[in-house]
């Protein structure tokens, strides 16, 4: 039975010591956050985690969701009751806006009490983190009165939320969306076709749910420009605001998946649903990408919280299996053989999951307070700055968390041997449920080009000179510190590697914009191993107060620092070789030749 | 449903433009191979293996194998008339002795059968896989008795084989083995114990099943040195040399896997079952490691099939797919959008599958080219020579090929999105199924150790010492053609990296054996980028010489070549600066700490 343990302490480290959140008083919220506060969150959360939620992973996974003939779906035994008690908890509602009986808190916090549902139950946490992205959707785009008849109820829970935005023909190229919306003259619409890949479309958690849907409304312009977004409820609200008349909708199947096999992914068919109209006609594109940006900092978080869980089990795994003698001499005599963990091949696998997965961590926990600065900061240029930083370093979390979480969630299964292949150890799950993290919200491929067509761009290139000059700025003022100079060095090193790749895409994209797209790959990887030096920076420092302590963490922070410089951080010289060689190699093909 | 088709002319050029078998015609059964069979022979078997092994792929997978409550295994619906087939083809006899009834024929012919079973149907693939690796292992250790008594049957496949090494305390560490074997006074033993992930250990495709077993003598010494293989039979051959009684020895239960469902993954439990000593008596060791050896090649091989049909999926998808237009402007405006095949990053990862899979093809049918060398030629330096080859690159064409095959595979899932997650659309079986070629016949971890610590040190370094005099050669031979001088510098340099990595190996390993042991990953891939220059220079070479010709097929094969230049081969400078940071950073934690 595979172990899951919250990683609390390094989550404290973060929270205060690395950023010092308790600097951040004056953002509302963050004064209720105090450190007592958080811990008490903290190993609260733990607790239900480990003890409810992470038990239910493996019976998820085997047991998957079961689709009536009626249309309804039930959940894996267990999932309903531990939603109820999540809702108890008010796990949901940690960062919610209190308007909507949210609890206002700081994102980090969110984002920690996230971590550990995905790390626990990567199924589980799909329902209260899909219904959170519809939440944050209508938030943002709906009106007042729409806001405060659906909002309050999903905030405590009882209502769920799902995006309907995929079709048959229709993935990544939203412009192609066919469903379609008719006016019917009194404000409402009623809406049909058909939605594939819906998450927590149908299910048996909740007392409604509120599905969010892009449709065209009849004699919309073609393509993005004509895609309005509509609130489309299970039960249409009687006049009391209580689920009431079925609305003509229904999941038409559910896929079979890879893994994520506890998450209900329904086919859903709309056949003259009743729906609202959310903001202006044409406009639903919009209020989607606030609800996908944020979607895409927690797939981020996805990728780092399965290598997290998958690492910890290796970790153990390492410790406890005996076979062969270390090569430099026996051990552990007492044994017939060592434990693997004496073996330096079997460490390079732990540490680069430990070293990318702590950065990784730190790097979401950092973005989330650059999130609530955002939106939360007196200071207007602190919003801007924030806000600049939002964007270019999503797609970059999303695309590189979920590659290299990927990655060691593999290698985490590698360490079992054949006991990683046989799914009573759990880590065949672990890499299956993680597949899909570096698929939906984009592709990472489509992150890469967000990143080089998009956010690079966005506002003559104000945000990367802005984070660059950030790093800059951190190197002058740590440059004398000779215990901090390995990080030091390492991102100034990485920095100018990315300063040339992204000169190179200046000077080379504009005369064939293949090029970018040929680099933006491993553009992606090398600003992500850049920021995950930022990291391992400002984790260093911190850890280099604490160097004297007698809590071994510290130490072992530095050590494991020590580790990505050595052996991760080399992997950015490949990517920018890869980069300057630009598309001719790609695009050098004829479709025959494949 | 998936699609396959045998890369038939990929073989062809390999075989009769790069390697020119037919210029080693003095070679036993090379001279029966002329070009007219081995085309033969490759249409004959790519239509068995279209029409009838890869239509049970989705089969093996949905169906798996059942266990009955008397222990008897059955295979998935299909699987027994096509193994029939199969064998009336003799498909599985190609390359074996003739005076076992085997064809005698070259091994690359068996690999080219072989490569294509695999990619067809890995699971189906098992059961003549594990089979021919027992026939290997009793024709290079057992009686005349035994081979005459056996093999024949087991050529013609009315038997398979099995090998039976790993019980639950030991995989990689053999000399933890507790089976036990009692002499019986009469020849034979009585053979006790528990194994476990036996392969194809129990069906019902062939009247008997040979176990190879490795046991303990009582009274034997203890760890590696005192282990002997044995024959078991499960069924006891009776007078007239056919199955009679049937021995005590059962199927006691089936692995839950991630993949290779169609594959019947046996624990095999044996309660004094008769057994008969094969060789000498504590030398069991000898006889498995030959069979392993070719094992690994064959798994090897595997990594590269799974990359070839997974990239034929998704090569078709990204010609069918229409989503979002290219970047570049509208490639086909007909449509309602461009196949995804005109973004750049999509041809990334095709090309990267493709430029690694066609050379991972041609280093697997070189390096059997060696073997068949190594065991036929007349002149004993070629043999030495070829044997060193063998023994070299057979590590890292296991684990480099399944390592970079493995990726191929993930890539090409991720070219589907989301479809690729949905196993209606079969990428995610060939991830599942590819995922234990980096794990069996010694995980890849192993592979590298066996390369640092065993096959760079044997007799003297005499091994690499001949293999970079070859790649020497070759570059000096091509100096002047300024076609492929791309080539010859791309090899030029990485073993040029791979000499300052094997220098630093020698220079830092045995001041700490860690160091070997932390670098033998990065060497490891570090060589397989070499070995894959290598052949992309053979290729380039072969494709040269027909630049001017009509078909389409040379210009391509250069243009991959170029693109392997271009984007794959700048991961050696990664390895090479990871390898040289040494051991410090990974032995610097507690066991603790982890």
């Amino acid at each position: 039975m595979p172990i899951y343990e919250a990683p609390v302490r390094d989550m404290q480290f973060l929270i205060h010591e690395v950023l010092q959140t308790q600097n951040y008083s004056n953002l509302p919220g963050f004064a209720d956050a105090t450190p007592d506060v958080i811990d008490a969150f903290l190993e609260e959360s733990a607790k239900f985690h480990q003890q409810v939620v992470q038990p239910l992973n493996v019976v998820g996974d085997k047991e998957g969701c079961t689709r009536h003939d009626d249309g309804s779906v039930t959940t894996p035994a267990g999932f309903k009751d531990a939603y109820q008690q999540y809702c108890e908890n008010g796990f949901g509602s940690i960062a919610m806006d209190p308007t909507y009986d949210g609890q206002g808190l700081p994102l980090f916090l969110a984002y920690s009490i996230g971590e550990m549902t995905s790390s626990a139950n990567h199924a589980f946490a799909m329902y209260p983190g899909l219904s959170g992205g519809a939440w944050r959707a209508i938030h943002a785009a709906a009106s007042e009165e729409q806001k405060q008849t659906y909002l309050p109820k999903m905030t405590s829970g009882e209502w769920t939320g799902t995006m309907n935005l995929t079709e048959p023909q229709c993935g990544t190229d939203l412009g192609l969306i066919r469903s379609k919306a008719v006016p019917q003259g009194d404000g409402t619409y009623k809406i049909s076709g058909q939605k594939i890949w819906i998450s927590a479309g149908e299910h048996d958690m909740s007392d409604n749910i509120i599905h969010l849907v892009l449709a065209r409304i009849e004699g919309a312009p073609e393509g993005i420009k004509g895609i309005s977004l509509f609130i489309v409820p299970k039960f249409i609200l009687d006049e009391n605001g209580e689920p009431g008349e079925r609305n003509s909708l229904e999941c038409g199947g559910l896929e079979e998946k890879m893994g994520i096999h506890g998450n209900a992914t329904c086919v859903m068919n709309y056949d003259e649903a009743t729906g609202y109209l959310v903001g202006d006609e044409h406009k639903g594109m919009r209020a989607m990408f606030v609800m996908m940006n944020e979607a895409r900092l927690g797939v981020g978080m996805q990728g780092y919280a399965a290598s997290e869980v998958a690492y910890q089990n290796a970790a153990a795994f390492a410790k406890d299996r005996l076979q062969s003698r270390s090569i430099t001499g026996t051990k552990n005599p007492e044994s017939p053989a060592d434990p693997i963990l004496v073996h330096p091949d079997v460490r390079r696998m732990l540490l680069d999951t430990k070293a990318f997965t702590e950065a990784g961590r730190a790097l979401v926990f950092w973005t989330s307070l650059q999130a609530d600065l955002e939106h939360k900061s007196p200071d207007e240029e602190t919003r801007e700055k924030a806000g600049d930083y939002m964007g270019l370093l999503t797609p970059i979390i999303k695309g590189y968390l979920t590659h290299k979480g990927y990655q060691g969630t593999n290698d985490s299964l590698q360490m079992f041997g054949g006991s990683g292949f046989c799914e009573e150890w759990g880590m065949s799950q672990f890499v299956r449920d993680c597949r899909i993290s570096t698929i939906y919200e984009g592709t990472n491929g489509i992150q890469a080009l967000d990143l080089v067509g998009r956010k690079l761009m966005a506002n003559g290139g104000r945000a990367w000179q802005s984070y660059f000059a950030e790093l800059d700025q951190l190197v002058e003022d740590n440059a004398g510190n000779e215990e901090l100079a390995p990080f030091v060095d390492g991102l100034k090193t990485v920095k100018a590697e990315l300063v040339e790749a992204t000169q190179w895409m200046g000077a080379n994209a504009m005369a064939n914009f293949d090029n970018a797209g040929a680099g933006s790959f491993d553009y992606l990887c090398l600003f992500g191993l850049t920021t995950l030096s930022h990291m391992w920076l400002l984790m260093a420092k911190a850890a280099l107060e604490n160097k004297d302590s007698s809590d071994p963490y510290y130490a072992n922070k530095l050590a494991t620092g020590r580790y990505f410089l050595a052996r991760i951080l080399p992997e950015s010289t490949s990517h920018l070789a890869k980069l300057k060689t630009g598309a001719d190699t790609l695009m050098a093909l004829e479709a025959d030749a494949f």
